[in-house]
């Protein structure tokens, strides 16, 4: 049995609902009839309406999970590099606050603590302290969650829970120069999210509240716009702290309070929250927080069962991130990783935190071919092979598991 | 009298309607009541309704001038490089085809002539030859016409009717590859819309078919996606031909056939029109046809009388392009153009055909400032204080005209 034929069996034992269907047949399962289980489930999913704080999303390129989690299909990635808006995933922690904030965002307040001289700023004042637009891979935690064969809890993404878009805002860094510099002893950047706390309950146990290491900051924004418009309330508006190369939980959505502090907040979506625990354990803060996206690549085109492939040449298309530091460097398998070839970066460069996208020119006959994709980003880091084990199925970047059987006819 | 008092006589003698009003009060306008006159003529324009196959425009975002032309606000530029389609300017030579040809923009057919192997494609078809995607500068060859003094006839476009937005498709030089090449001697691409030509008119005279130099080829697409969507009918999808740095009107929408030609078009269009002819005199074919677009810039923040600006602090920007090299240098001027300060392009550079957003921090007391920016591209050409006169108000770049007074509380 091959890698490839290992592979199968391993999803086969791994995966439910759709999948487990196909173990009646007394086979192991191809990965082709695999993913179209896979898509019968996203076809029913689709059927959910959208909410209404995003129902100006394009719903036949969405795959509602819930009312708060919301993936692009594969199928809709186009290939423009910038992800439009209406096609940008959400994922709430909370329900939203209010569409009345995003009325009038100028006048949002945020509070900043920590530093030489804690002060509160509306938007309009933020927007006197300097502007940066910064292009991002906008990333759940969770992309990639569907093939951990461990079923951890939580959306099971594929790979839509992934956007490239270009925040503007002011640099932290301008915003900081305003208020005297960050408070002798800080380590933390923890920014405070506008989610209404339902009374009774213990704010820590909560809100979101998530903290990142200083170090983090160069490049960081607090954004009222994205893709050249104003910060729509799915996505954080009116005010977001964007992080970049930072998973999107880490991107507090309508920031209301951002404290410099020695210590990692204590609410429980940062202490035991999105961390990378080993099977079995719980998260607890002795394990790594999510923070940083490792390098990472999918193919978007081809990407049945919507779109037919007639046999013959074919632009294979997908996207590339380094994560911290630029892709450098994409290789294409259509033999299911025996093989490997360069493929091409086209488009603009939009900087180390954005996404590439990429082209190979191939020639496909008639069959199913098995297409993958594998980055390497400027530091070296080359996308593995296999998804690293953790208890919620965060941060998988294994290409193996992005794998795609395609049928050319 | 200084310049700028030339200035503001000059535009009060070349501007109609709600300007002409303030001649009426004896004096010599300033620019911020021009400026003011202007808004409340574009607020009027406003209140027209989009047409329906653009209904799905942030109508707040733009003046409708008529139902094939309208523009973006200069105070809803926004600061993400990209332009949001429902921002895009709309400009129609004729009516659009029916909505029906972008229902499957796969099937859409283009014949490709004077080539080696002459044959047609479909849209499905094109997409096996390659892919690239190319952020441009979009903009209608009379954006700026409503500063000339002479009046010309068309839209009176301030600085709205230009985008800068990435599409997508095939390579022209991929397509030629498919075809065996342009056939000996042929000078220029001639490309043909889709649009229906009424019954019992010559189509020369009214045909939408632009030629171009084979020398302008090189980085030229044939696009079905905008900003990663499929070509929206209102931006001339299912395929549109894209020649980086060329002014709209050469970028054929719905096209339907590409001929390689030893002449340009017979059609009026390219015979007589767009042609950059002197003042008094018709369009003709000894004059410059209407091309490559210069070196430009303009500032969209402060833009009064959308935005109330307070004194201190301020965040001043624009964007700024450079044709048909990459912008290099911007410098602002918040004195009527009297001392210019060397301005920072901020947010990711998308090439040379793409704009840059540039920012200058500035301080501004209270009281009326004259803000004007002015770009240098990577030729060394300067964008100039004055416009080039011609016929019909084409390609207006001169910083002065540009130039807005703002009031500062």
């Amino acid at each position: 049995m091959n890698e490839l034929q290992n592979h199968s069996r391993r999803r086969m034992l791994a995966t439910t609902g759709g999948l487990m269907a196909f173990a009646g047949l007394g086979g192991v399962p191809s990965l082709a009839s695999a993913q179209q289980a896979a898509a019968k489930d996203a076809g029913a999913a689709a059927a959910k309406p959208l909410p209404a704080y995003a129902d100006w999303k394009d719903l036949d390129s969405m795959i509602v999970h819930s009312a708060n989690t919301i993936e692009l299909r594969r199928s809709a990635f186009g290939s423009g590099v910038v992800t439009p808006l209406d096609r940008l995933f959400v994922r709430n922690n909370l329900n939203p606050p209010s569409e009345e904030i995003v009325k009038d965002p100028d006048a949002w307040t945020v509070e900043i603590k920590g530093v030489g001289k804690p002060r509160s700023f509306t938007v309009a004042e933020l927007k006197t302290l300097g502007l940066e637009s910064v292009p991002v891979v906008l990333q759940c935690s969770g992309n990639g969650r569907a093939w951990f064969p461990s079923e951890p809890s939580g959306t099971k993404w594929t790979v839509g829970a992934a956007g490239c878009v270009i925040f503007s805002g002011v640099p932290v860094k301008a915003l900081l120069e305003a208020v005297g510099g960050i408070e002798s002893g800080m380590k933390f950047m923890t920014s405070l999210g506008g989610e209404e706390i339902p009374e009774g309950l213990d704010p820590k146990t909560i809100m979101v509240e998530r903290s990142v290491p200083v170090e983090a900051l160069d490049d960081a924004i607090l954004a009222w716009e994205v893709n050249g418009e104003p910060l729509p309330l799915a996505h954080g508006g009116p005010l977001r702290v964007i992080i970049p190369g930072y998973t999107g939980v880490n991107n507090v959505k309508y920031v209301k309070q951002i404290a410099f502090t020695t210590e990692q907040s204590p609410a429980k979506i940062q202490q035991t929250g999105y961390r990378f625990a080993p099977l079995g354990e719980s998260g607890a803060p002795i394990h790594a927080s999510i923070w940083e996206m490792p390098v990472k690549s999918w193919i978007t085109y081809p990407s049945e069962p919507d779109q037919a492939v007639k046999a013959g040449k074919v632009q294979i298309r997908g996207v590339a991130m380094g994560g911290m530091s630029a892709a450098s460097k994409i290789e294409v398998s259509v033999n299911g990783g025996k093989d490997w070839q360069k493929a091409e970066f086209v488009g603009p460069d939009l900087g180390p935190y954005a996404w590439r996208e990429f082209v190979l020119s191939a020639t496909l006959d008639a069959g199913t071919h098995e297409l993958a994709s594998r980055a390497t980003n400027a530091d070296g880091d080359v996308q593995p092979e296999e998804r690293l084990e953790n208890n919620r199925g965060y941060l998988n970047n294994s290409w193996r598991d992005h794998m795609l059987a395609v049928k050319v006819a």
